[in-house]
């Protein structure tokens, strides 16, 4: 196949019927919350894409009142513009909300972290997420509630996420559809529009991108796991989408390597 | 076959070979961390059975330099004596201790929640859990090391753990066997006495017990388990062990109901 076919084939995989998407994960959501026998679903609201359109679903499935977003910013981390973005999406869609300053959970913790290096960016960075999640589930127990987390399929294919911190959750409802097909749902759903173009970020330090600390961007690396999807060889989804091989054949490894992830903890057979 | 040949099945059931058990488990962690590329393991030290016994395993499969052991108090909660067993056990050993008292780390986190309800017993209580995986995954992260946990068959299969708590680890290497099996292991490795005996806590609150929270010892809970191993009906069970056949139902029934917490977050299907 030539190599305008073979992109276009790609192109033509992330494209979703929004509307029918948007039917499904909301069903997913109420089912798995009935099921549980839970009053509701907790949500961290960053004021990024993800979160938003969770939000969105969780609101649409159980009615705003049964839904708790929760931004949860840092002093010197989280940008203020990110809170009201956040508390924007809440009262659009009419869910609880609750701002919970974590800056003295991520003080309390360093406090006795005696060998707490300046130098040890990641160690620090991955702090964040899991402290999220304790209040996330914080709040989940006290109200009989899941953690809906925001996850999407490009970030928990290249293992984008921290373990036991925003990979921790009880449903991922973005789970199967990658970031690029989020944002066609967002659209969908009417989210604003800033904040559905806003550069991702994972919250971890100041300015952080995704796509920086990827080193690719996620339309292409979504095109990578389509080409993937669809079977083709790493060679021709290379010069389909104008990549490096060794840029596709690195993220084929990153799967694998991180799968551990999202998997249960090891056991020995006995 | 009478209620005395049934009982003596299922006590036999539950004797393990402690030194194939000890050669078998060794070689799981070894394995393991050659196979993620790490330089060792980290360990919550409780001063209790589990730990205990998670901490030797690996000081036999690594060398006891290759492993941190971390004991993690907090005021008013955790009893010295606790602290004094751990360090006891990581001299004995071999491995690198480390005391992290947890007190402003929960005291930080506790600050902004807003909710926060004294009688809320059970969902303060799972924070500690969950502050106590993140300073372990912050020592593992720093020096590529593998996260090890102490659960064992008896807490998986009853749901007894914390969800992203003490159930969020790297690898389990007791998860296969029953609390009274891994009693069984720790006289084999000859550790002392006064531990192996010490009453079974997860150091939820002070004083708390696990065999008091879970309404049963875990003598008899291990029988109902290794009767359902052996196919037998609840009814047979209950009568061969003595306890009420609604004890047998209400563990089965917790089984499944708990399956969720060492289950990797659900997604819809597209």
């Amino acid at each position: 196949m030539k190599k305008l076919e073979l992109s276009k084939r790609i192109e033509k995989a992330l494209r979703i019927d929004p509307s029918k998407t948007e039917q499904k994960l909301v069903a997913f959501v109420r089912k798995k919350v009935k099921a549980a026998g839970a009053t509701g679903t907790v949500v961290g609201l960053s004021g990024g894409l993800d979160s938003s359109v969770v939000v969105a679903l969780c609101a649409k499935a159980l009615g705003g009142k049964n839904v708790i977003g929760v931004s949860l910013p840092e002093a010197g981390v989280t940008s203020p513009h990110d809170v009201a973005d956040a508390r924007e999406i809440a009262n659009r869609f009419g869910v609880r909300f609750k701002v919970v300053d974590i800056t003295p959970a991520m003080a309390g913790i360093r406090k006795n972290l005696t060998d707490y290096r300046v130098g040890a960016l990641l160690p620090t960075a991955n702090l964040r997420p899991r402290v999220r999640m304790v209040i996330l589930y914080y709040y989940a127990n006290l109200t009989n509630k899941l953690v809906v987390g925001t996850g999407n399929r490009s970030e928990l294919r290249s293992g984008y996420f921290t373990k036991w911190g925003d990979g921790a959750a009880d449903l991922l409802p973005l789970g199967r559809i990658y970031k690029t097909q989020v944002k066609q749902l967002a659209y969908h759903l009417k989210l604003p529009k800033h904040l559905i173009e806003k550069k991702p970020s994972a919250g971890l330090w100041r300015g952080q991108t995704d796509e920086k600390e990827l080193g690719i961007t996620y339309e292409k690396l979504d095109m990578i796991y389509a080409g993937l999807d669809l079977k083709l060889k790493p060679a021709s989804i290379a010069k389909a989408i104008g990549v490096n091989i060794n840029t596709v054949k690195n993220f084929i490894e990153r799967e694998r390597k991180t799968s551990h992830k999202l998997a249960p903890p090891e056991m020995p057979k006995l």
